[in-house]
């Protein structure tokens, strides 16, 4: 159960434009040197993210990245659906694609229907300007970087 | 966003298992044959199934698998948490091994956690038995096998 490397990195892309100075732009080869990533997965990301609208691309000097839309205005449930290749939690999940002979009366894969639901209505909650607000509260540590605590939460 | 296929098969393994009737006892051959996966997965499966006490097994002739527990008392969410190799959404779930350098200020860490929280608690509040009720309703194909609707339902 996680997310795949090329959500994860579209989320990072937003995170770090929405946490920007105006005009907040910047290059590829910033962000990519930023995260330590390749810039090869990243021009992949920025492309669905701009096929998307979620940001707006400018060729040539002085150009770069920036969001598409205020932070604010762009869901984290939304971009999750426009990034994650696969939402099918089990293969019954398509029926048209399906192979599993229990599918018809097998119990769980309502319950998994349900369970992805709860998942979804929490991103749907939040927007990009949620997910940047310790930044703008004074607490950013993005042009430093920074040194991770070594908590873990508890898998509940 | 996808379970594991040990997961799924897991699942499989165990419902299988809880519509049987009484003494409810299959083998590994049965069970691969069914639902036409490849026995060498289920191998790694139903050891440990076994290991987590879902399933008891039986060697020699006249032994099989058979439900370590009644089905009722089997939670969904304690197989899948059992099954799951990893349930890290993201990177930063795990500070100890984490490189994503936002992780301390970046606030998607704790919305993606709230929907895992989310996510368990549907599972959490089903049994095995749950999810193969509707076999005991008399609705069960699994003997016959059955041609799956072409339905899919959207994303939500």
């Amino acid at each position: 159960m996680q997310l795949t490397q090329f959500s994860d990195f579209s989320f990072r892309v937003l995170i770090y434009l929405a946490q920007l100075p105006e005009p907040g732009s910047a290059t590829i080869n910033e962000i990519s040197d930023y995260f330590k990533i390749s810039r090869n997965h990243l021009v992949k990301v920025v492309n669905n993210l701009a096929n998307q609208g979620f940001i707006l691309t400018t060729r040539g000097k002085g150009g770069g990245l920036k969001l598409g839309r205020p932070a604010h205005s762009i869901g984290v449930g939304e971009v999750f659906r426009a990034a994650e290749p696969n939402m099918e939690l089990v293969e019954c999940f398509n029926m048209k694609t399906n192979q599993c002979c229990i599918a018809r009366a097998c119990g769980l894969k309502g319950e998994l229907y349900e369970a992805r639901r709860a998942f979804m209505a929490v991103l749907d909650k939040y927007t990009l300007a949620d997910a940047v607000s310790s930044y703008s509260k004074g607490e950013s540590q993005l042009a430093a970087g920074e040194n991770p605590p070594t908590s873990k939460e508890p898998i509940s």
